[in-house]
């Protein structure tokens, strides 16, 4: 391999460089760092390091990028793509312990933090002072904002906020050779020169660890509605949207839908036997948010009316208060978990022109019948963003044969639409084999002198996002 | 010099590739493309280019690239920095021609155009489809998209639609090698790798030059409401904001102020004798826009009360209909013309921390006192973004005493407080030297790496941006 082998000697660089109980060795410590969240990959790290100062991180790369030691950077570990796991026996960075949430400017409302905070644990802090995250997503419970930024996650919100990037304001980011590279401005505009911090947003710490970020954080809105509609047709669920972008205008805040399979899988692992509306093929959610409660509900209503009378819906609710706005949410968000009840789930995140959003999921379904073993091919996901989450659930565990079948069909078809086969999960280790597929040769020839610019030693998450020869 | 000298063969070369008229050599028809907008710069380039395909635009800079010419792209040539003509005599690309409006996607709400398309002329376009420009600024009659994305361009509406880079969906670049980069894409969500698009973004033509842009579109809101508020210190025009924060909330889409200088020049510049407020010290101007009139004009004026019931305004008129609009929108809009109208005038565009913008403008004031020739120190600008405009006018044209007064105090001033030295004009010609003092070595020296990635032969768009040594 082009990489050194962990030496005793190493060890104990680290053990001398980090207080107790911070540089793990013990093989079952090791263990959770290795698994990824789904279980799609387990990696055979001997040694996982755990930082609490920026200093440390930074001599940490120093060390490795000297000693040619590979190195996987690790921040939650809620990445679906396999990207935050070793492949093989890189070292475990985990930034979850430089957590310190720093500065709240409230006349800005720019929040300065560590990379190690939990997502939920922001969003609690910055509503103190009357505003709230940039980003929601099923996660925040145990991503931590550094991967968010360095992932450019995506969630529910996003049809409302934008990307994460457009929220990131400043980045402090240690580059693989050890040095600090400061863009932790706290700004909203700045152009001066070449914005530096922009190619680690989304690129999955292949060329540096984030370790503060400057985000805008939006004001929080007090007024808030939900509404949960059933449309007998895809074609009708875009109708629905359409006319919430109209009607709801600026209020809207999350436009999701799920299909008949999910949201049964959905009520099932949430045992619920009293479904909140009649049951169709497909149902849409809105939700809304508003600086006033009335203006919030007001909109709402009056797309559940004029959808309606329309025809686009053929049953909906409207949250009347917090626990049915919860009880409605819980039907989108614990979607995942239904889904890994169900058996060995093989997950897509795609993009796609909201036309062909759908078909896709039916020509899926159509292919897997050959397969008796398939318990559920579904599609949802953030429609207001066309992102389609296409999962495919095995009964009886992991096939090949299935897996066959999907891939690398699936990926040509969302080429083929000028989608993307990433909208929101990443690269990570199990895509980065269709980067060509989605981005052409010229791309990834640049992608890779962009790689070798700031790590030219490639010590950093390899086998990641670039396609990589294990010749 | 590092460059080659244009010579007869080079210029027959163009002329073969480019049909009549679209390769200019004629001195007096080169001049206007030689001059920037507001005369602080001439170049003496013999040669305009105006290819009208990409194809032509790739054929130029292989060309150049091969025969090592330096060029200067230009677009609307609108920027305010001096990084739109050439210096010396560096070919001048004018990418005007290049003008084909391309797809409107309905469904999606995002514009596919050749970057030398108008901007207002885009607008018109996407509002025949129920949508707007996700930018706006003064020069839109005559700025083109293209020069628009490569400069982030700022303007009226970012505090509610972010940067215009957070609307750039996908890109076409040419390299300077001519090699084509397509991440033309138009999805809304993308994670597929490193975003090769970003650096590009606000990189002044450094390192490519921008051929088609796919813009997100927000929706239009036919509901606008526009307040225009006096105050009698900075602090009331904090409050006042602060306020409209809460009480407008997503209805927000402008927030803008003057002092009673600007205020004084630009309503002389309009020739308007009976004044739409009452006079003050400040003056505060606050846009709303929703789906509906209804709740636009609602929120506006229930800050109006408000705002006056806690005194802090002292007078205030709201909009009635669109006459009173585009009456109020001229006194922040026709600012630039009022300033040139009053003399010489030293442009600066900071980003600073709201409780410090107008101690700048004071602390310039005190220091102008000792010169007789100026005629007035002003502030204006993106209240609601932090970035302030400050002007110095001299009334007997340009003075090298004032200049020297002014710089490099106003930018160490600036850097002192962690704001930014060009909020949204970019660096150009005239701040390309402050680089290093905003942003420290270590993001300068990435920044050349950057710059020699792309462009290793130093072709484009030469001494802008990145500061360079002319020994």
């Amino acid at each position: 391999t082009h990489y050194a082998t962990l030496t005793d000697k190493d060890v104990s660089f680290f053990e001398r460089l980090l207080s107790s109980g911070r540089t793990i060795t013990n093989p079952d410590e090791c263990l959770p760092f290795n698994i990824d969240y789904i279980k799609s990959c387990q990696g055979q790290s001997q040694l996982v390091l755990r930082p609490k100062t920026v200093d440390e991180v930074q001599a940490i790369l120093r060390y490795c990028n000297e000693h040619q030691l590979a190195v996987c950077p690790q921040s939650g570990n809620t990445g679906l793509s396999g990207g935050s796991v070793p492949v093989f026996d890189e070292i475990i960075l985990s930034l979850r312990l430089l957590n310190s949430i720093g500065n709240f400017d409230e006349n800005s409302g720019v929040l300065t933090t560590d990379a190690g905070c939990v997502l939920e644990k922001l969003d609690t802090h910055v509503r103190q002072f009357g505003h709230i995250m940039p980003i929601d997503l099923g996660a925040k419970g145990s991503c931590l904002i550094g991967g968010n930024v360095a992932t450019n996650a995506g969630g529910l919100r996003v049809v409302r906020f934008g990307s994460l990037r457009s929220a990131v304001l400043g980045l402090e980011v240690v580059l693989p050779d050890g040095s600090l590279l400061d863009c932790l401005t706290s700004i909203r505009k700045d152009n001066t020169g070449i914005d530096l911090k922009q190619p680690f947003i989304g690129s999955e710490g292949i060329l540096g660890i984030v370790t503060r970020v400057a985000l805008a954080c939006p004001s929080l809105m007090s007024g808030v509605g939900l509404g949960f509609f059933a449309c007998s047709s895809f074609e009708q669920i875009l109708s629905t949207m359409r006319l919430a972008r109209k009607i709801c205008g600026e209020t809207l805040s999350a436009i999701e839908f799920l299909d008949e399979s999910t949201y049964n899988l959905s009520l099932k692992y949430l045992q619920r036997t009293n479904k909140p509306i009649e049951s169709n093929k497909f149902y849409i959610l809105i939700e809304t948010m508003s600086s006033t409660d009335e203006q919030a509900k007001a909109t709402l209503e009056k797309l559940a009316t004029t959808a309606l009378e329309k025809e686009f819906i053929t049953d909906g609710t409207l949250a009347q208060d917090l626990t049915q706005y919860k009880d409605i949410w819980a039907i989108r968000e614990r979607v995942s978990d239904a889904l890994v009840a169900d058996g060995y789930v093989f997950k897509y995140d795609f993009s796609l022109p909201t036309s062909r959003m759908y078909k896709l999921v039916e020509e899926t379904e159509e292919r897997m019948k050959q397969f008796s073993n398939v318990g559920n091919v579904t599609g949802f996901g953030h429609l207001g963003d066309q992102n389609l989450h296409l999962n495919v659930t095995v009964k009886d565990g992991y096939s090949d044969d299935i897996k066959q079948a999907l891939e690398p069909w699936l990926y040509e078809w969302v080429a083929k639409e000028h989608g993307s086969v990433s909208a929101e999960h990443g690269l990570g280790l199990h895509k980065s084999k269709y980067l060509e597929l989605n981005k052409g040769k010229h791309s990834l020839e640049l992608m890779k002198q962009m790689k070798n610019m700031f790590d030219p030693k490639c010590i950093l998450n390899p086998y990641k996002v670039l396609p990589y020869k294990t010749d």
